[in-house]
């Protein structure tokens, strides 16, 4: 089943849709730029979403419901935030079709044309703050915690599958506090719990940083954000927190009489995850026979594949894992009996390889006489015997191995291709051939601009861990460094 | 807090509205039409969630997740379908925003109007069947269970929260099926689930039947309802499951090879239910004091309420409690131990009540010295004394009887109201007056016309229980009575 798959040398974007489609993870929508998430792609999005949502909940934080529209109006109410999604926003202008004079077709009908006309949310920030007003009077309202899980629509037609769609699933969360050193609080501690679910999730390690004003929310003060290495040395964004200061809170006139009987405006975060995760766990993680998938994030963990030509055959294997199955059923350890009779056990193979389980258990006759199971690992590829009593032990401890062994093998992978360099040359030759590039910046947002211009590398972020020396000088203009930097071209 | 809260017997619609608001279960949102979900409402909603979650998926269902938008165009593919939901649905012209010539607004930008308009699913049957052509080859592809969780719009003017607003959230499940039979089997088991979840979980009895012709869905071969009955009278349908036959099917033209080697169009099934069920829930079971919530869906079961002047009285209160309260966590009863310092007892029995918790604790000095708890129940409002020794297995069995005498109550409700009758006049008398009538039908439309203009009540179904007697006769047309229906005035 790796037919059909290009090999990632080859064409690496080709070989990232050739793997969501095999691996039946989501396909394209009828309107451009829409994406179906299939069922085994949106079973990961489940697993990942109760993660987070239990560690949302674990912190104080409550779920909510708000209107996917929003008036045009709200979008003029925060000037940097209209910059950011006007030029990208599905606008709704009708409410009723009718058929077309001769009946041939549906139209918009005229008279159902909108007063004002609704944007589909971007994001939340507008219609939410709008209601924070109305809940918001004093400091014994504060903080509120909520965050929400929903679709957003920003316009898009380059489209690529979970990374860039007009449509996506995510979750953003707006909390509103009396205090600033709360609310920077709050920000940083969401961005701890993406950073250890992403890592200990999905065996993706990340770069925890600040961005640079130019790339940063729109309407935000500060962005937090994690960013990833792609199998291709590309970085990616996988999640983004804001502190918002009283930008939305002003916008929105949303103030509150404080102990002091002083009436202020309230401090705001706002942060999110979205769908493009699944993305990065293809692009880290995968390989040309497919997904491999680490197992806290697997919908199927353990995959049992019986060898087997008769009933008769088929029911005396069973007899033989049977107590083996129900160990990983009383463990919730999800396992998958493959004992599909139309297809070939190559093609279970082959097929399981590409949906990336990581533990594959093949029996056959001869396995029961010996005993034992033949036992294959994803992660690694290696083909090993196993002895059938007492092997759940032993599929269990390997579970742990594959998750550790994974997130190993992705920061083995980021280490080695962040380079520290001190040229300008050196940076450019990096950047082409691909790799994230640790050195000193200006702070000049001319410089960030120019270095963007010249070789399509932007500063990811200023890492959380930078100490930039005395005598660290801007790779570029080689003036003072203000920060060190991490730049990378990113998806 | 019943302050605030106009008397059901006042005026109906504004109790309801009332207690939306005070018990913080949702919210007006600024584009007219929309809802907002606030946290107390929303979990009520994630509970329900998880309950149905799980009954689809014991029962071999997956989730997966289809576009918001929809292509005009399939609008017209299945004729009922497009007269169904060409008249109140959102559509999106523009996918961009400019500022107008003076710069005091933004408009849509005219080199933004998209080629083809998008529709925004009013329900996801067309986008699902457009997929499924190019899944489905042949009889091993069959069955297809999918469910999805999301928003859908249906414009609307005329609000009423979580009845009837533009936007809601639902689940809707989609199904594909190799044989006529199978699919109805399957439009069958949902309706079970759906009568099984909100008996044993809401408390709400309810009545099964078939949809008329001119009440079913659109697109729909038989539409599967049930129907509630409210704190008014008036019924509610709470949640419909349709048998489509082939019709999307030839619509999208997804065939398939069967075991025959024939080619043949695939049967089809679609259900849902809304976040309209949590109106139900307060309209069937509220009071002029608010909500009252059956413990299997209360995001509080039981609250615990020290009535404290100092901390030294409020730490011997909770050292008296605390053994309670590790018992309560560790069966999994959520409780909530208000200990905040600046409201009264009275505020927060009043909060709790509004908010509808089925078990309130209330404990003293006075308590305490007597070895006792004060305890109220929210949905006899009776109020007793149990010794602290042992009150987990006296608040774990309340809850219990608590459910039970819910639905309890709610079938007495129901059983009292619904009213045989043979003439007419009978009819009118019970429909103006409230409560549901079960009669003959002759079966014929006009006749259902005729009724519902003069009484505004229509039929809600075809319950599966009849037995029409060979010489009922039709309550309008004094025919030959062709069905035993229930009619009733509507939500």
């Amino acid at each position: 089943m790796s037919k059909g798959v290009t090999p990632q040398k080859e064409d690496y974007s080709k070989w990232y849709t050739d793997v969501i489609k095999k691996a039946e993870l989501a396909d394209y929508g009828p309107v451009k730029g829409t994406m179906v998430i299939r069922p085994y792609g949106y079973q990961i999005w489940e697993k990942l979403k109760k993660y987070l949502d239990d560690s949302f909940k674990d912190s104080g934080h409550t779920n909510a419901y708000f209107p996917l529209f929003i008036p045009k109006s709200f979008f003029t109410k925060e000037s940097k935030h209209v910059e950011g999604f006007a030029k990208e926003c599905a606008i709704v202008t009708h409410s009723r079709l009718k058929h077309n004079d001769d009946k041939t077709d549906l139209v918009p009908d005229e008279n159902s044309k909108l007063e004002e006309e609704v944007i589909v949310r971007p994001t939340s920030e507008t219609v939410i703050w709008s209601m924070y007003r109305k809940w918001v009077n004093s400091y014994r309202d504060l903080p509120i915690l909520i965050n929400q899980w929903a679709n957003v629509v920003r316009w898009e037609m380059r489209t690529r599958l979970f990374l860039r769609t007009s449509e996506f699933l995510w979750q953003e969360g707006h909390t509103a506090h009396a205090s600033e050193e709360e609310a920077q609080k709050e920000s940083l501690k969401i961005l701890d719990i993406y950073k250890s679910t992403v890592e200990n999730i999905l065996a993706i390690p990340v770069i925890c940083g600040t961005k640079t004003d130019s790339e940063k929310f729109a309407g935000a003060v500060n962005t937090y954000t994690i960013e990833m290495m792609m199998g291709d040395k590309k970085a990616l964004q996988a999640g983004t927190s804001h502190y918002l200061g009283q930008n939305f809170a002003k916008a929105f006139d949303v103030k509150f009489q404080d102990v002091d009987n002083k009436e202020k405006y309230v401090f705001a975060t706002s942060w999110g995850v979205t769908t493009r995760l699944i993305g990065a766990l293809i692009m880290v993680h995968g390989d040309d026979k497919g997904l491999r998938l680490p197992p806290e994030i697997a919908p199927i963990q353990v995959v049992l594949v019986p060898i087997f030509k008769s009933d008769d055959d088929l029911k005396e294997i069973t007899d033989n894992v049977k107590s083996l199955m129900k160990d990983l059923e009383k463990h919730n350890v999800s396992y998958f009996f493959d004992d599909r009779k139309k297809m070939s056990p190559g093609f279970k193979f082959n097929e399981w390889e590409m949906k990336g389980v990581p533990i594959r258990l093949e029996v056959g006759l001869r396995d029961i006489k010996e005993k034992q199971l033949t036992c294959v690992r994803r992660d690694t590829s290696e083909k090993m015997f196993i002895k059938i009593d007492g092997s759940f032990n032993i599929v269990n401890k390997m579970l742990t191995d594959i998750q550790n062994n994974m997130l190993q093998q992705a920061s083995n992978f980021l280490n080695s291709n962040i380079h520290n360099v001190n040229s300008y040359d050196d940076f450019k030759n990096i950047i082409n051939n691909g790799g994230f590039v640790r050195c000193g910046w200006d702070g000049n947002e001319a410089t960030e601009k120019e270095i963007k211009k010249e070789t399509n590398a932007t500063i990811r972020c200023i890492p959380f861990d930078q100490k930039p020396s005395q005598d660290l000088l801007c790779i570029y203009s080689n003036e003072k460094a203000k920060f060190e930097v991490v730049f990378a071209k990113a998806y």
